[in-house]
């Protein structure tokens, strides 16, 4: 499960929602004499519903995909991403390397017929609820034809996930009328326009976070810049707060009334009950959760990990693009 | 001068900089009849620092740019640009609709021998500081050369406006490492290593904010985007902590007594500081500020062509471009 914290994180993120989800089982990958140590520390065992699974070998934060891939067969990763292959897993929750990561879930799982690269898609708060972006990374140059099919992708997963019959569907540009943008995006539009899909047009990069639109698709350069920026500046303003608060006694004193506000306010904005990235495309279900996640924050990665299981994701994108295709009907 | 409020924004912030500037000379252009009653309103009149000049036409604001430069030759921009052509004006700064006014300083300034269009330039606030990134949306797909190019006139507006021998020029990916990216920034990033840049290498996203590069470098469509996420955040948290303090009785008394510190902050974060683009690569100087931009956002806007008429940016650009190209010395 890896990342920036392993077991120590990964560990009571497991204990804690086998807690809430009485449905759910899993397995922990990794060195076993680590895992169960943690558990131990947690005054916890395996069980039915928690066992190990040994795998020897970690994949580094920042060891190249193919190295991964090729050189470390026995790594946690490759493990997990095995056990979903073998139908001995529903899905695999990794913290670690993106890159390690997508490769190794490429490799072993496979894309759906009709899809040609998998798309990174997170969920992100707005105005008025939440939304989904993608890609994330995954692919720096896109055809218009990815972009139809990430837009096919998001929209049948959040049809899936949250019950909306039409996701709004949107192309992220720098502007909202038709002449604009790049030839991809402008080509993409009009694959847009003639697909089936709910698709409202162009956006730019302020729409992400209105709640206008359900679904908003780029290529991965645009959308991992959009995201780290996004980042970037809460970062910042959170920085700058904590600064004016703490600035003297009477700033300090200010902080201390308007406690029971900030931390409210904070709830609304936490990014980790938005932790947990779909890789969607594939085979099967694989979730990135980020790599400096809590054990709160992975244990919403695992939990969209469940939902999309429940909600048959992959199946329905398969049968989606299959119905596309000519060899059988919509989910 | 133009924009969403015309003279109600544009004549009060020319009528506080003159106050604050005594070596600066103004010229609105547009209505004669229109900007002589604002001034009235405000007490003022013709001077010899404040000339109003007629211009019949207005640019609306979703005018298709090739129209507005065909079509309305009259326009309070036109005539502002051609005032800085003729050597009337040293700088025109306008609120108006961005393309419009984009297409009418290339076609009647032109751009600097050795760049094949111009940039936008923005400053935003960072941790640290501020820093500038480029283009924001005048390019969206960009050769490695033109972002070369644009990385040239950053490093030039950032020593030349604020003293700095060596800015810190970053170009902007999806990863540090040198394997990420697309064609295009891979390309750039040895053009710029054999630069006499001191170039720094990618960056992130969130780099925009922590204030560790002095100028980002990107393609229009990445960085049009990247910006307008950014506004989008800080709209949404602006909201979001402006309804956790208006839910109920003791979160307005808490409003009341962090009123100070929530004022500070915003301060730090006060968009209208960082007001007014810069179209880099022409020959002159021409300021974009925002189309919904008050009397206060305009006024920086305003010293923004001050400060870059003073340091010679474009004359500085053009220097270097032509040392760059064997045809003389850099300035």
């Amino acid at each position: 499960m890896g990342g920036d914290h392993g077991a120590s994180v990964t560990v009571p993120a497991a204990l804690a929602i086998l807690d809430k989800q009485p449905e759910l089982k899993l397995i922990l990958v990794g060195r076993r004499e680590r895992l169960a140590q943690e558990l131990a520390r947690h005054n916890a065992a395996e069980s039915e519903r928690l066992v190990i699974r040994h795998a020897g070998e970690v994949v580094e934060m920042d060891e190249p995909p193919a190295q991964a891939l090729r050189g470390k067969k026995d790594s946690s990763m490759r493990v997990a991403v095995n056990l979903v292959k073998e139908g001995a897993a529903d899905a695999a929750v990794s913290a670690g390397n993106t890159g390690a990561l997508m490769a190794t879930a490429r490799f072993v799982l496979k894309t759906l017929p009709g899809i040609d690269r998998p798309a990174i898609v997170t969920t992100l708060p707005t105005i008025r609820g939440h939304m989904h972006v993608l890609d994330l990374g995954a692919n720096v140059d896109c055809t218009p034809e990815q972009l139809l099919q990430f837009a096919i992708m998001g929209s049948i997963l959040v049809s899936a996930t949250e019950g909306k019959e039409r996701p709004r569907v949107a192309l992220l540009n720098v502007g909202a009328e038709e002449i604009k943008g790049n030839e991809v995006v402008k080509k993409a539009a009009v694959l847009l326009r003639a697909s089936h899909l709910n698709y409202c047009g162009y956006v730019e990069g302020d729409a992400i976070f209105t709640g206008d639109m359900d679904v908003i698709v780029c290529d991965g350069f645009v959308g991992n810049v959009a995201l780290k920026a996004s980042e970037g500046l809460a970062q910042m303003i959170s920085h700058f707060m904590k600064q004016e608060f703490q600035r003297n006694l009477f700033t300090r004193l200010a902080a201390l009334v308007a406690l029971p506000v900030l931390r409210a306010f904070r709830r609304r904005v936490d990014h980790r009950r938005y932790n947990g990235a779909t890789f969607a495309g594939l085979n099967g279900t694989v979730i990135k959760s980020h790599g400096g996640a809590d054990a709160l924050a992975f244990e919403f990665a695992i939990l969209e990990a469940l939902s999309e299981v429940r909600n048959r994701v992959p199946q329905r994108i398969g049968a989606e693009l299959a119905a596309l295709h000519g060899q059988g009907q919509p989910a």
